[in-house]
């Protein structure tokens, strides 16, 4: 199975900084050598005026006029024969810069090199706490959901939640099972997305990364939601500020996973071990007492019943107790950020991780029925539990708490899962590339920014009354699981390696469980949001689609290998192709045109000076300065009647191009750059305009010479 | 005074779409010669590869390719030897850019060319109804605020109306005289921004300029907000929307005035002359009846007296009364509008406007004397004497509906007056300079904006309710008043030419009332109020010398002649001194890159290709491909371990800056251009952030190499 699993890798499956440089491919590189072959350049330019090694001197120059930059202690000397940009040598410029530096810092602590990616790895009683939360915290709601749908056909239907429970267990250790046999197969990280695209196609893997998307955004919200709920409840005066406080959360959530991976670990161990110890305490006692009569089960109170008890009523039951296997996913997607070796570790975390959720679920499900509880409006089962638990002392507190403080925590576990799996999808080209950059702390700053906004949005929209998001839950999650072991199963049946029955039976067996709880899920609660999601996956797959689409056709387009369909329109590739005619707009003659005329000529390409008057007037007294300054270029006056500029330059322009249409055009204008910003007011920004205005013309390249100002 | 006249004008002060191409002084020309015979082009390139003046030949070519921009109908042979940039010639390329296009004409007309300035030019009959409407529609509350402060100390102090009325008449009249006397002194424009500048110093023009500015802008908030109210009256059901109702007034008001000044004028010919006839119907059918009675006065109601008749109580009055005379400036700053001779023209409008407001004025409060009305809370003035003239009819209806319009349309002489008076301060460089720029109308565009989105902004933050904001009127226009008269005593003393006593004399009275009234206002309506402009006006002045003094720092630095104080960091001036280094940043190989890199290398400068990897790996990767390329440039690696591009490339750059300080680096990117804006947000847009990090460096040129992608 191990070696199985690395040969399944896909070599570039890695997550890397260097995603973001992707290689080229044979074709690309052979048709790269051809065009070499043909390179001439028109001149040979003798030495470069200036060392561009910089003397690989350690005495490094600290340049200072970089304003909101952060100076870079650069220019270290490597091994190697090229330069390494070192850390920030000092603070910006600027005094925004310093400040925005420092609070950064502070925030999110200093930068981490690419060679400590290896480091920010974590153990496994670290990663168990930070994947783990999400899906240890949903036992907190998971029974209740179950028995709150049973309780509809009366108290004798609760009687229903032993063997309810028996066939969720079986579904968790399926589920678990299969993730387990997902790992060493996908040592690079196996999210649903990664499975179902590599087995069922393109399509299988969007829906599932759209259901996940769906479910991580959820997740945030909902938890964040329901964890301040939970506060409120204790402290009501605090019930006003639910939703700056929701969000307050969310940016302390954004900035420890900022702050990467491994710091965020560390943030996380306690409340979620708190938890866990103390609901073991809770089952613990609980099972003593109930061993102490003889486990003899309480009768539950006698509630009427509300429906008769149909298979519906069952299915959905099921569904409902199902929320608790939310967030099993987030190990087998998070496999490279464990310690070597990777997929082994995961792997245990993950069976540890399966073995508690059955056990506190199993466990809390056979208490409540022995201590005959029913659920009620006014308290949660965990809490009617804890008053019978701990009658007296500080128990019953103790458990609250950190049930509170590990809903909050379970948004944590998106914070790990989303931004990873819009990496995968970047790198197929089906979610902005910008998803690929690893900010300067080795974190996927863009997608954790991302989540953070988008779930806090969703908190906003809803005041923070999020509770009626939790049917949307399921059916993201379930369509992710049926997709990936479904995947898994195609896996097996392609590759028939050692043992390939029995595992595809697991699989297909879990595939099995999961569709029925999707199927039962989505219909039973359609009308209650479900349909939110039925829609909003596809609506997501057409979008990764017109990504993807977007990005072939730009690949095509600068490929290297053979010529696009559509070439672009400027077909200049090689030196001796380029025919230059330097063009300089002049409005007035100043420093700051001076110097681009002074530019454009010391290029020693054919140059030509425009000037556009608003009147025949005007045209003439430019002409006559022109000539007092020494007629050193050919100047072309184009009267504007209707005043307007950057219009008849641009089209001017175009009608040079379409004299000559293999000419390139260097349009060459002054930038008089002010050193404050407010100042940008007083000035019309032509240069801007006019390279707006260009931006459409094949051909035209526009280069500023920037002219700076003291003030 | 006539010559005197002619004489006097300085030869820029004619309002001409060239003010935005300064002429050059003496010595900038003088040094722009030398500048010249220095300089050296190091080669001297052959002829253009194209013909610039396109073989001045007729059949245009039509250039579709600039997307929002419409296509122009360029390049028809001029006589002279210039091309002439005519008008649209099609449609633009895009479909927004159509709609835009067509909206626009809809609204606002076919471009008109610079040299039908002379045609938009008003006859005397079109301007009286275009710049009296202010002044005339405050008849409409002049006499009713005089008497409503007189209330206060009794029905028997409303016998003080006449006598006070004569003082204003003949303050009226004093004022009147005095911008005749203006006028021709000031041909080209002549408001109290530049009378009081010319002769009182700067800052007394630009306290006369913010004065003006605050109430234009509340003439226009104050105006639609009460002429919306009088219809909101008249039809209840339209209360609620009073404040959208509002804006969309300043919105039409906006659109005929960007038609320009023709368009506009005739858009406000009837309402004006409308009001004028039923004022003159009600006072000649109430003198009539008076007549018929011997003009016998009934007497007014008994109202007991509030407060004792005190001098400061009459002052108010007074001053209350003055707030009839606002608007009256609007002729003098608009005299080049008028046909030619214009100043002549302006003069004999001013003359007639100056005659009906006094007519009107001593005529309505004569006959609410005659009448004996008293102001009551629920019905104007002019509502009861319409009601009493026209006891049974349409008379009365039409009366307050005039009144209704006008008071709408007063708003339109701020439109006239606001972009005129920021054109002359642009001119002197206390304003942006985008005031100087004319529409394709001939109107000033920006101004007209400008001053709808500030007054909108006001009636908005306001509610619609800005009445409060009527006390703030006067003292900004008796500053203006004041200023500008006190000018023209300055001007007659230092000229002393012919009849200057008597001159003199009449614009010293008319400065002493003004400034009496003003004061009488400022003090009297200071918590009213008043505070606000007493504190705005030094403020406005204080932003209005910051901005000129950037201006003139901008002037210093980029001046042709003796060297500035502090030059600018870029010292090459001349083509000869420009040493060359091109850098082109390389990420990838492909398409985009290797047309930057041909480009560059066409150049014939010494060029470097510099790449930035995250990786010790990615750097070996790429230099392995650059090989295989056939190493046709030096190549430097950078490696960056914290992953960020722009900065380490940024402080590279300015390294080189710093080894060899007299180097012009040339920064070539590829800039790959997108057709939909949309898929913009898929591109890191690496080309902008590295512009916008470079633009603080001295000594570094960016060029965009643009490369075209299909879709």
């Amino acid at each position: 199975m191990e070696a199985d699993g690395d040969d399944a890798a896909p070599p570039g499956a890695a997550v890397t900084p260097s995603a973001e440089f992707p290689t080229l491919g044979d074709a690309d590189r052979a048709a790269l050598g051809r065009i070499g072959d043909h390179w001439r350049a028109p001149r040979h330019p003798g030495d470069l005026p200036v060392d561009p090694t910089l003397g690989r001197r350690d005495n490094q120059p600290r340049p200072t006029q970089l304003g909101r930059l952060a100076p870079i202690d650069m220019f270290t000397v490597a091994e190697a024969d090229e330069l390494v940009a070192g850390g920030a040598a000092a603070q910006p410029d600027s005094r925004a810069g310093r400040a925005v530096a420092r609070a950064r810092r502070a925030l999110v602590g200093p930068p981490l090199t690419s060679s400590s990616v290896a480091d920010e790895r974590m153990r496994k009683l670290v990663a168990l706490p930070v994947l783990s939360s999400d899906l240890l915290s949903s036992v907190a709601y998971g029974p209740e959901a179950m028995l709150a749908v049973l309780v509809l056909a009366g108290s004798a239907a609760l009687g229903l939640a032993l063997p309810l429970a028996a066939l969720l267990a079986v579904l968790m250790v399926a589920v678990g099972v299969s993730y387990r046999q997902t790992i060493p197969a996908y040592p690079h990280g196996a999210g649903s997305y990664i499975v179902a695209g590599d087995n069922l196609g393109r399509t299988a893997g969007l829906a599932a990364a759209a259901g996940l998307i769906l479910d991580y955004v959820l997740t945030v919200s909902v938890s964040v939601a329901a964890g301040v709920h939970a506060v409120t409840s204790a402290l009501p005066a605090l019930t006003r500020w639910a939703v700056p406080l929701g969000v307050l959360v969310i940016v302390v959530l954004l900035a420890g996973n900022l702050r990467g991976v491994r710091a965020a670990g560390n943030l996380f161990v306690l409340p979620t071990y708190a938890f866990l110890v103390a609901l073991s305490v809770v089952l613990a006692v609980g099972y003593a007492k109930a061993a102490a009569r003889g486990f003899a089960p309480v009768p539950p109170p006698a509630v009427p019943a509300a429906e008769g008890l149909g298979l519906l009523l069952v299915l959905r039951a099921f569904s409902s107790g199902a929320v608790s296997m939310t967030g099993i996913e987030a190990v087998s997607n998070a496999v490279p950020a464990f310690r070597p070796t990777e997929w082994r570790n995961a792997r245990t975390t993950l069976g540890w991780m399966v073995a508690m959720l059955v056990t506190l679920f199993a466990g809390l499900v056979g208490l409540i029925h022995l201590d005959g509880l029913a659920p009620r409006a006014d308290q949660t089962l965990l809490s009617q539990l804890g008053r019978v638990t701990f009658p007296t002392g500080p128990g019953y507190a103790i458990l609250q708490a950190t049930t509170a403080l590990i809903l909050l925590l379970a948004a944590n576990t998106a914070f790990n899962g989303f931004p990873r799996l819009l990496f995968f999808m970047a790198r197929d080209g089906h979610a902005p590339r910008r998803f690929l950059h690893m900010g300067d702390r080795l974190a996927f700053s863009n997608g954790l920014v991302a989540l953070a906004v988008v779930a806090a949005v969703v908190l906003v929209a809803f005041g923070g009354h999020t509770e009626s998001l939790i049917p949307l839950y399921a059916v993201g999650v379930f369509l992710a699981f049926t997709l990936s072991q479904s995947g898994m199963v195609a896996h097996w049946w392609r590759r028939r390696g050692g043992g390939w029955r029995r595992r595809l039976a697991v699989n297909a067996v879990g595939a099995t469980l999961s569709g029925l709880v999707l199927v039962t899920a989505a219909v039973a609660k359609f009308t209650e949001g479900a349909w939110v999601v039925v829609l909003a996956v596809p609506l997501l797959v057409l979008l990764f689609r017109r990504i993807h689409r977007h990005y072939a056709t730009l690949a095509r387009a600068l490929a290297l290998h053979p010529p696009p369909p559509a070439p672009p329109v400027e077909g200049e590739e090689l030196p001796q192709q380029v025919r230059h005619l330097v063009v300089v707009p002049v409005a007035r003659l100043n420093r700051a045109s001076l110097r681009a005329l002074a530019y454009a000529t010391s290029l020693g390409q054919p140059t030509l000076a425009v000037h556009i008057a608003p009147e025949e007037a005007e045209a003439d007294r430019f002409r006559d300065q022109w000539r007092a300054w020494g007629d050193h270029l050919r100047l072309e006056t184009i009267v504007s009647p209707y005043r307007a500029v950057i219009g008849p330059l641009a089209h001017y322009l175009a009608a040079l191009r379409a004299a000559s249409p293999d000419l390139t055009l260097t349009v060459i204008v002054p930038e008089v750059v002010l050193r404050r910003r407010r100042y940008r007011l007083l000035h019309s920004r032509a240069e801007q305009r006019l390279r707006a205005a260009l931006r459409a013309l094949p051909g035209v390249v526009v280069t500023s010479v920037p002219v700076h100002v003291p003030r």
